[in-house]
């Protein structure tokens, strides 16, 4: 794990890849898959995300004020399409982490577990912005700290070569996904 | 070209692709490039789209209401990065579309040109927000028109396979992009 200069964290977000949003509070946390996030500003970096008012991450991520952005990989598709498919509210006493065998690691600016095996992590607050939150499940939040899997992503750019199990995913709809696919370089 | 039902047009961009913004307002238009478009709802389809306030784009589309969203494909890289690091408000007595000699098409519904040699297009009418949009220069439209290239799109589904030119790309930073990769199906 490599950390991202602050300045280029939305370079993980840039190219679109779904995601894993992990919340927690009061003890309770939970994972949920979502493919609507997106860059909002370089520096200090901002996100948008939309997370739909049944959630129960919503429940989590609104009262904590904190969610955290996971990136998941290649790897992981079946995972992604598995938390994609149920809530942490239909396990009163356990969680989605457990249930699923999930390891996890600490976050280290806010209190939110991370996922072991993603490629990147953003730590997030949330700017309040209720009447878009509301109307539109529509979430605005400031990244405070990033990091990658050095063995794809360092010195500010993606590095998949090599590593195709490790390259981030895009969601259609349904289990099917896209790989982030060949690095292409501008001429002029 | 093949039209989207409006059910599934938000799978033209569930997959992180950049964009070209397209926008008209008392006879002028242009275009511009912008990676931070977004799905923000599936029907009606909404998105957001990021426009800096010191955009030509901006002064158009805020006058007009409408703006178009053109997905560029593999085979236009050079000139999406030429597209994103010009400003069409340099060219008082002609625009991007005359200099790059682009070959437009009238839009549907709103009065936009959208660009051909994309691989989709999403007609979309701004839903007035005024406080994010000066907050942050982020705008919310409905989509109200989609189509795509059925080589690459059709029954609401990606089919790059055969197709590398056509594939959609994903912006990184400068000139670097992803094109689309391999799909994958989720086996659960």
């Amino acid at each position: 794990m490599t950390p991202v200069n602050i300045s280029k964290a939305y370079r993980l977000l840039n190219h679109g890849p779904t995601t894993l949003i992990t919340s927690a509070h009061n003890g309770k946390r939970n994972i949920m898959a979502a493919a609507w996030a997106c860059a909002l500003d370089f520096d200090p970096p901002k996100v948008t995300v939309v997370i739909d008012k049944n959630t129960y991450t919503r429940e989590l991520m609104e009262a904590s004020g904190v969610l955290a952005i996971n990136l998941p990989c290649v790897a992981q598709i079946d995972l992604v399409q598995k938390l994609g498919s149920s809530s942490g509210r239909d396990l009163p006493n356990t969680d989605k982490f457990a249930v699923n065998n999930l390891t996890t690691f600490d976050a280290q600016q806010i209190a939110v577990p991370l996922l072991a095996g993603c490629v990147a992590w953003l730590e997030c607050k949330i700017i309040p912005e209720p009447h878009i939150q509301k109307t539109y499940d529509l979430f605005i939040a400031e990244v405070v700290l990033a990091y990658a899997d050095e063995r794809v992503f360092s010195n500010g750019r993606w590095h998949f070569d090599g590593h195709d199990k490790l390259r981030t995913i895009h969601h259609i709809a349904g289990g099917a996904f896209f790989a982030t696919g060949t690095a292409l370089q501008a001429s002029n």
